[in-house]
């Protein structure tokens, strides 16, 4: 990685648009931009904007564009910088940075800005992993989990865990040195419950994630029962008032097949909507094939029964507890439908609802909502969202586990030490205090060019 | 039209990208943007850009941001304007919008900021429509047309038009007030020539459309000709080494049955090549419905003829006269193909070539630019490419015909300076000198929002 040179790509999304904006980040920025630019930029400020036109070598003018100079250290790469915002056409794009290439800036990489930003200390690794979900995030819980990220909290948070684990550490390393003498500077029931304190923080931090990784790529729902259960009804009144709010913000992209839901900011993936959409319930009497596949894919289970058949509200329990033995890692629940025109009573199954009606629909999306969150609290509490940062904490736990396992058994300081240097090791790959060209390629290369 | 509220609307194209640019304009953006941004604007400069962190009314961080302000009389509209360039995410750009709107900002109309500067006085008509113009420009000269509009050159012209018009048509009523003495102040020959100029003008500028509207939406071209005459092989051809450099840049979206071809930044579409490409020669033998077809869509026809079989060589002539008669607005030449292994000889067809040996494609390349670009330069005439300036030039050019048969025949001043009154509300039309709400109209709302 040679960060000498000046890299230059289309930073807003392809297509047409009104404005286009590319950007330029390296020693040589402003000479490239103002070798095209009709006007001085030499000796201005940082964070000024400057209107004028922009031409290639052979002096054929491409755009009238507005230039903002960002200084070495101002800019988010922290180094010199500059952007254009030009008319959002594809060929004017493709020419300026044909241009920007002729007089010597070089195509970015994908992720190269962000990547310089986190070379430079204007980001840690696990900010700059913060962007790309931050962008790709679709729903208010996601969205929330990566702009905390990126604003710096879960990086905070590592940082005071390591500290203490740093303060444990040189304890037992002190000791070490004066091993001969048999000096206990430490005393073993603070250190013990020091780490114990640490290791059930990571652990829970560690379990946040299940939680994080729904809610970045939304929980996957199906809703399984007989034919004329009222599946698809259901299906309408989830729908009808709630679309996604998503899906009303023009381009993003909706899949097909599935419908979303957005409920307090979390995205439900409702399976196989199609299916029920398309009155299949028919066919699906025919096998349950279907509805095993369905519950395969889905992490919350809906197991709709008809309230108003007395015989299906009295199996309907015995049904979940079944499909809770076949899937014991899904979160299933029984749900009585048609209970406006119910005749027999079963006090026994919490969600009684009318999807026709629109009864109790609220008390399912509490439901959903609480099945998600667990005992995790969205607004206060660090949620992980990213599987790199989940499996450094679960290894950092397993190190602390052994610490804390060598401490009861009485084991040598030094091996405690080394423990708890492996699990700052694992901690700080997070937020790349320790980090490897490898790990940085694979992080930025992720990335879309411009970032 | 209320230009006493501040409007808002996406400015980048939808989809993911590294950033996305929110714009404002009115007299209340900085204030609006000020309730939502973490540090105060108030007092700040013209043209500088802020980093900080914006919020919802419910104080719900939305993103990092950098905000670009831009005084009133300073910007694109000449409205006191921001730019907000955020994370190029769909739901913040959602939220963001969302937020301003809350804080009293309405979403855009199509086109309303483009409107804005043109009702402000910071562009005329014909260099508002010619921004959506340099936004769908796909090919040098389209981008070059556009741009030139933009920039003004076209209304200059017109405006030296209109005054030689103005001073003519005072000319003349200065004669009407004198009329019972009669007195001619303006010399009748003089007035003549005058006329006579500015009509010949008139009538090139709007002959340059036919050019302006082919470069604008690219020149269809059919290549016609027997089986095994070589259509296919001339295809590859011409687009093996020449493919469209706009395909190239990412976002263009090309057709899927048309191939185009730039040649000396003109846009080329080779109509149906779908069906030469699938070697659909033998069905086409079948009939020559499919010919007429071709022809029918295009403006140019390569009539290809085998110049290794003496038949071919003998008639293409006469079929290229026959074509011409039955297609009289087209332009068609005779191309002799396979000369590579040719025996006969036929001087009188000027175009000879071996699409397999890639002999003379760049006299074919050369033929197409020329039946394009007729007696134009692309370089510095101007070329109409816009619909509604063409039809205002050929009123234009109607009155003042009749003004110079008026002028003729000895008709009395007060008819003629009608005439050159009525040529001049014309040209006037064009730059928006003169404008009719329901004309602004029609013009904006085709604009993207956000433009």
């Amino acid at each position: 990685m040679n960060n000498q040179d000046t890299i230059c790509a289309l930073a807003t999304p392809n297509g047409v648009g009104a404005i286009g904006v590319i950007r330029l980040s390296g020693p040589k920025s402003w000479e490239i931009t103002e070798a095209l630019f009709s006007k001085p930029l030499k000796g201005k400020l940082s964070h000024t904007v400057h209107f004028g036109t922009i031409s290639n070598r052979n002096e054929e003018l491409l755009d009238e564009v507005l230039v903002t100079l960002f200084a070495h250290e101002k800019s988010y790469t922290g180094e010199e910088s500059v952007e254009i915002s030009c008319h959002g056409s594809a060929f004017i794009l493709g020419k300026i940075v044909e241009a920007l290439i002729a007089e010597g800036a070089r195509l970015a990489n994908p992720g190269e800005f962000t990547q310089r930003a986190f070379l430079n200390g204007k980001l840690d690794l696990s900010q700059a992993e913060a962007v790309a979900d931050l962008i790709a995030s679709q729903s208010r819980s996601a969205h929330d989990i990566a702009l905390k990220q990126l604003r710096g909290n879960f990086s905070s948070e590592l940082r005071d865990l390591r500290e203490k684990l740093i303060h444990f550490a040189s304890l037992v390393e002190l000791e070490l040195d004066f091993a001969e003498e048999d000096v206990e500077f430490a005393d073993r029931g603070e250190l013990k419950a020091l780490v114990t304190e640490v290791l059930a923080y990571i652990e829970r931090m560690a379990a946040s994630f299940e939680l994080g990784n729904a809610i970045k790529n939304g929980v996957p729902v199906a809703i399984v029962g007989a034919p004329n259960t009222g599946k698809s009804t259901l299906l309408n009144q989830l729908l009808g008032e709630n679309r996604a709010i998503v899906s009303d913000i023009a381009g993003t992209t909706r899949d097909v097949i599935e419908e979303t839901l957005n409920i307090e900011g979390i995205l439900f993936r409702l399976i196989d909507t199609a299916g029920i959409r398309e009155g299949a319930e028919e066919i699906e009497a025919l096998g349950i094939e279907r509805s095993k596949e369905k519950i395969n894919q889905a992490s919350l289970v809906l197991c709709l029964a008809d309230g108003s058949s007395p015989e299906s509200v009295a199996t309907v329990n015995q049904w979940v507890e079944e499909l809770k033995v076949t899937y014991p890692s899904k979160r299933i629940v029984a749900v009585l439908n048609k209970m406006d025109i119910a005749t027999t009573e079963n006090a026994t199954v919490a969600l009684q609802i009318s999807a026709k009606q629109g009864q109790n629909i609220d008390a399912l999306k509490k439901w959903l909502v609480d099945a998600v969150t667990g005992d995790f609290d969205l607004a206060n509490d660090t949620i992980v969202s990213n599987a790199r940062h989940h499996e450094a904490l679960i290894n950092t736990a397993a190190s602390l586990q052994k610490a804390k396992d060598g401490l009861e058994t009485g084991i040598t300081g030094d091996f405690v030490a080394m423990d708890i240097r492996q699990a700052m090791f694992y901690l700080g790959s997070i937020t790349g205090d320790i980090s490897t060209d490898d790990l940085l390629g694979n992080i930025f290369s992720k990335f879309c060019i411009g970032k």
